[in-house]
């Protein structure tokens, strides 16, 4: 890792002094990941220097590799509309349409103008971009299912020059409708006479271009396929999307719902500078804000209970907090079994909430009762603070921890992104109810006594 | 999807009226997924039958299949140590070593002593399973690197047979060190005669057997590999582990992660039963009841101040909650920075903290004066009330982010994983902060006016 560290370290010096034959010749035996780090790393202005004069075999390689945080398109938007042509032709086509359509109109426009199989990157560009079809390239091996395994290898001999790394050859028949999937060991093992169709596997699973992409990664996870092919309702083949899409679609989603359940904005750069982070995160504490207001009108509303029993402003903390915290552990589970499709189908789903409810009746007697010893003890009001706290605990557990589970299960069942059900949310509701409870009980069981 | 659905419901049906020759002919056109799926919906009983009377090969498959949460290892537990021994046998050495380390260590060697490939499987046990030896398969296929196209697609030949799916052939020297990798595409475009050394490419990356399970699949997601080969210190080929368990890895490790920061038992099963969810969780509330009660005595401590001011007791939830908010989207965002290998190295990873710091300076400042501005008008205790509010919630903005930045880098400086640290440790932090703030400068600033 150091080694690979200290030889990045050389080529940036390298692109500094404007070296390029020396950045060139030490560049070529890189991997295009590492050279896209380089890259990155550069200065706009030497970035742009070295990428006129490097061959765009190279760059387009490099680019294809950066992170969307490393922005590759600012690189291609930085460059003459032709030489920016040269480098997406030599980009697959997914990759091509990645950058594309992060760029502003006008710029991508004048790029397509110039680009020779923008047919194709047009019709990709037309998928949304979180579908099977926007993450699908249309470079794919296919063989004639009635071909012999002699006159496949010649066909796969004629499409492997200029396809990208292929890991199945599709079967289609002459519609070019699929037909099978033949795994390359079954090429090899087989007779040169042998016909494709009776030597090709079922093609399993497929999807369409709409499908969602987490569903994608989903389907290639539990069949554990290299790729999954890409076909049109009436079953023709479209293109493909490879596991390595797949996985980076993952990390992005797994970025995002931790964000979500932190209550942060999910489209904040991980590498975001500080004002974009002050802008991004702003209306969200001000919408917390807005909803931290309910919990301190109820304890406005209860301020007289306050002084008098000056205990339960003590206890206030831990009621809300201890309700919180189950919640969010109710919730955490619940994000997950959702995310990885582990909720029951029908009716039974809702056993889901019932568990937790159960768990939070448990575990709210269990912290309860503690905690209103405590609070009998040096509340000085007797038994009856003692009772307020135990049955405030009680309630603020079992609500919290059904609520956690709830929510994002009413929210998965109208449509919306459970995933947005942050802690934060769930953190307001038991710290207002919790005070509710609290301050309420209190109103009605001490008040005679004070 | 409802097809797929309905296909298996039938098979569960037969199963459990135990038509074993009409279940057969339905199973064999299911993908062993789906048929684990059925599988494991079955009761133990109806299981044990089905899996005593279906062909091994069947059963294993399915077995390699069924997720952890639904305990393959059960199933192979039940059985006779003779049959379990036959699955095994069928099994890919990977999936047979997941299954054999599940196992009570005398139910273990009971089968193990009746395995054919035992040795394999043994050495396997010996890695941690959370590494690349622990995840690898020993079973690749290898070409010589002195050999001609010709004689590596015999060898080739003879190999596929009973190898597993592959994506790569790996080029070794006679002492089986690993020279290079050779794809597929490479060897059908080549002439017979040509050496294999003039077409293989280097084998990048590879990984050493005692390597983190996380920074495999980072290497994996990095180079777009679909597998990586495991060598040992001396470059010599041990094994291979392919993206689809990397795949499994990344989304258990996705679950690990958004459970701690839920402050729920990272080992708690999705689909686990209530009272395991009692017993997981309980202690985790346990200890953030005792972190709890440090919040609390705060406010104990400024009980008179409370009495005197009870907007005070109102304030209490805004300050903490915002504090808590602010610090939970630093801790999300540093989380996955982390987790992403978006950290600078060296001193540049406190810039991070540097950059968590000024956001709350702002993000404080701007939320701190309306709140100020509504306790200055609410409090009647005058301005200095607001000013009180606003330092509070600023300051607690302030410590929030910074902490919730700078806690996870703090863990994993010295080793431990940043992960633990949860959304509940950091609210618990920014609550006795945020009290001790608000209380504490009524104190100083209020008391002469009250």
């Amino acid at each position: 890792m150091n080694e690979g560290l200290e030889y990045q370290e050389e080529l940036r010096q390298l692109a500094m002094q404007g070296d390029v034959a020396r950045f060139l010749a030490k560049a070529r035996g890189l991997h295009p990941s590492d050279l896209s780090d380089v890259l990155a790393s550069l200065d706009g202005e030497t970035q742009l220097r070295l990428v006129q004069t490097l061959p765009v075999s190279i760059v387009s390689d490099a680019l294809a590799e950066m992170d969307d945080e490393e922005h590759p398109e600012a690189v291609l938007a930085a460059l003459p509309s032709e030489k920016a042509a040269d480098i997406v032709d030599e980009l697959a086509d997914d990759d091509a349409v990645d950058l594309i359509a992060e760029l502003p109109a006008d710029k991508a426009a004048r790029i397509l103008a110039s680009v020779a199989d923008r047919a194709d990157i047009e019709r990709l560009l037309g998928y949304d971009e979180d579908t099977a079809g926007g993450k699908m390239t249309t470079a794919v091996v296919t063989v004639l299912d009635t071909a012999t395994v002699e006159a496949a290898i010649e066909a796969i001999r004629e499409q492997a020059a200029d396809a990208e790394e292929f890991y199945q050859i599709y079967c289609v028949d002459d519609t070019f409708k699929l037909v099978g999937i033949l795994p390359f060991q079954n090429l090899i093992v087989s007779d040169p006479v042998t016909v494709v169709r009776s030597i090709m596997e079922p093609p399993l699973p497929t999807v369409t271009a709409d499908l969602d992409q987490e569903q994608v990664a989903q389907l290639i996870a539990r069949y554990n396929v290299p790729a999954v092919p890409v076909v049109s309702h009436f079953g023709k083949l479209l293109g493909r999307v490879t596991f390595d899409d797949v996985m980076d679609v993952m990390e992005k989603e797994t970025t995002e719902d931790i964000l979500k359940f932190g209550g942060a904005p999910p489209e904040e750069e991980l590498a975001g500078t500080w004002h974009q982070a002050v802008r991004n995160r702003l209306p969200w504490l001000t919408l917390n804000l807005l909803t931290a207001f309910l919990a301190a009108a109820v304890v406005y509303f209860f301020q007289d209970m306050i002084i008098r029993v000056s205990l339960l402003a003590v206890m206030m903390p831990i009621i809300a907090g201890m309700g919180g915290n189950a919640g969010t552990q109710a919730l955490a589970i619940t994000v997950r079994r959702i995310a990885v499709g582990m909720i029951p189908a029908g009716r039974a789903r809702w056993t889901v909430i019932g568990k937790e409810l159960l768990v939070g009746l448990l575990n709210g007697i269990a912290v309860g009762i503690p905690v209103g010893l405590v609070a009998a003890v040096l509340g000085g009001q007797g038994w009856q603070l003692g009772l307020v706290v135990t049955l405030a605990m009680w309630g603020n557990l079992v609500l919290g921890t059904a609520a956690g589970a709830a929510i994002p299960l009413l929210l998965q069942r109208i449509g919306v992104d459970p995933a947005v059900a942050s802690s934060v949310f769930v953190t307001t509701l038991t710290d207002v109810f919790g005070f509710s409870l609290l301050l309420g009980l209190a109103a009605v069981l001490l008040l005679p006594g004070v």
